[in-house]
């Protein structure tokens, strides 16, 4: 690849912050992001949030959320505060989401802020979630605690977009990954599809995989191609769950998205006995039905926030793709572009047909970056 | 557009050279290729060139190559340095390509150099013009000059690769101009395809126009768009020659192709009748016939360097786009993504159809960068 392409994008952004250029309070807010970026996904279906507490300018102690039901990025900065033998009466806390007011699976962190004796907390946003949504900063305020909350909310937004999808939507985040010539063509007539991107795009791929709580395939895909859809990177903490659209029932019981970790299938009208051979594999079958005797999407998609998914990676062919385009369920697309033509072969995605250009479905970049020989394009869904 | 995207790539490179990681020699080259890439595109056919005279570090003179038949770099430099009162004599020049040793539309530069008795000449490559070829360097060594060949080459490569391609291959660098949505489609199924991309992409899109010799297209445009193929810039100095390739001649009499300018049309088996009528309209028509009864496109591209064309613009269709890749004819993809998916439509081009992935078109990256709120990529053909 050639010495002129950009490697900058987004994650250029995540550098270490240039004090001079930001206000005190930009300024250690993005020193917490930073560290919600090391949140493991355990702590999914939890948001990522950090935490930094200062006096003076001085950093007295700093942490962020541990996997679910261990410690909020509060109590971790506070822990690390005391250890330090550092008192935080007066401190300010910075935060990337609104400090919790509720029992879950650990105690809220509001009430360990006040115990502490803090005198200011700064949060980036306001958790949506309905059990905290303003309770946790009124808690504070109560308390005598003097609160700001919207410093460099988008950021903090971008950090848990499934989360806030989830919560805010009812439905996870929903990422579509595809690999494609440069003019856009995804596989050989054929079906040869490996590997059109190289090695280093593939790597990157199962990265993206790993950040997800789900990979969703359609029932084409796994005939055609039998795929694992696992995360297969040596530091994979987890393997998101496997999801497969699949009307019929149609999924082999020797495929192998059905060996080892958990699947899910949601069909339309299986069969009771397809369905029970398919309970017996350990796989949980869901059932739902639209008006033309498919899976409903966006029922499926509900139900899935429901199981508390925050994000869904979606690697699928051209009709799930397609569909889920058509129901305007996908936020995001992942596409990875290599440097040659096909000519002719598998289309992106089947859209049903349009006559005007006004009627194209429109995205806005949003980062686009060298991935060994290919570039890896991050496209949003205009609202 | 997101802030995120980057906004470097090629054109960063052309920014104000880093003295301290340079070599001196390096250090005046580069401003040397920035004084060529102030040749304006009426050089054509010549090679763009810049030239940069140094004493002790301090340049004393510096120019590049004006229009065809006027000065070159060489005596633009000199030129300068006298206005100023310098004298050059001990000087070093610094010059993009090996100063010419013939008597073309102006006398040698090597002579002129000779007589201003400098000490040292840098060139950046030799000039590969049979009539220059080293006789120049030859030259001003014969005058007892120490010569240095090679600094930068790359660059000064770059600077001239229609010239080179020219003089060197015997036929035109050919730039194929695509502009798509995200999943490969120049147009819908019906044929709409104003505008896929934004206005800032199509006024870019101009600016490479206006770099080239000739803009060319097939029958297929001409009859399915109706394109003027001009340039629509303020600041215009020249129309490049419009070619059109119809092997019948199929071209109609009114068409907005042939309004005003120079166009050539490339025919293979046209009638006499046809050919009279085009010449009568001011139309030069070659005739040039493959086995398959089309255009002989090798041919064409033979006949175009000996019109001393440098730099083909094509925007076709996948039927000429098709053609000429299959055919290996072209050096360069210039490549608008609209963020947008239209699912069904018109193909960037027509290959022939291949049944493994290492029969594709190979190509590289070579820039990326966000036009509006388009990209635009540029990727050259493998060797």
């Amino acid at each position: 690849m050639d010495a002129a392409l950009p490697t900058t994008g987004m994650n250029e952004l995540k550098g270490s912050p240039d004090r001079a250029s930001l206000t005190e309070h930009e300024f250690f807010m993005k020193r917490a992001l930073e560290l919600a970026r090391n949140c493991s996904v355990l702590v999914s279906p939890n948001p990522k949030v950090g935490c930094v507490i200062v006096r003076n300018g001085h950093i007295l102690g700093e942490g962020y959320t541990r996997p679910a039901g261990k410690n909020h990025a509060e109590i971790e900065a506070l822990n690390e505060a005391v250890s330090r033998g550092e008192d935080c009466r007066g401190a300010t806390v910075y935060v990337t989401l609104e400090p919790c007011a509720h029992f879950g699976r650990t105690p809220p962190c509001a009430d360990a802020l006040v115990r502490a004796g803090v005198s200011r907390v700064i949060a980036a946003m306001e958790d949506p979630n309905p059990l905290v949504a303003g309770k946790g900063l009124e808690k504070l305020k109560a308390a005598g605690i003097h609160v700001i909350c919207g410093i460099l909310a988008d950021e903090a937004r971008e950090m848990n977009r499934g989360f806030l999808s989830r919560v805010e939507r009812g439905r996870p985040w929903v990422r579509m990954k595809v690999a494609a010539s440069l003019d856009g063509k995804t596989a050989l007539s054929n079906g040869e599809s490996q590997w059109i991107t190289s090695e280093k795009a593939r790597e990157d791929g199962h990265r993206w995989r790993m950040r997800a709580d789900a990979i969703m395939t359609g029932i084409g895909t796994v005939i055609q191609d039998n795929p694992r859809l696992n995360v297969r990177l040596p530091d994979a903490v987890r393997q998101p769950v496997r999801i497969v659209v699949d009307s019929q029932l149609k999924t082999p019981l020797d495929a192998r998205v059905l060996e080892e970790g958990k699947t899910w299938i949601f069909s339309a009208n299986a069969s009771p006995y397809k369905i029970g051979a398919m309970q017996e594999k350990g796989v949980r079958v869901f059932s739902t039905i639209n008006n033309t005797g498919r899976v409903d999407l966006a029922e499926m998609m509900e139900t899935l926030a429901k199981q508390e998914i925050n994000e869904i990676h979606v690697e699928a062919g051209a009709t799930l793709n397609g569909a889920l385009m058509q129901e305007s369920l996908v936020d995001e697309m992942l596409i990875y572009l290599a440097p040659c033509f096909l000519g002719s072969g598998k289309n992106m995605l089947s859209l049903n047909h349009i006559d005007r250009l006004a009627d194209k479905i429109a995205l806005d970049f949003h980062e686009i970056v060298p991935i060994g020989d290919d570039i890896r394009i991050v496209a949003r869904l205009t609202d």
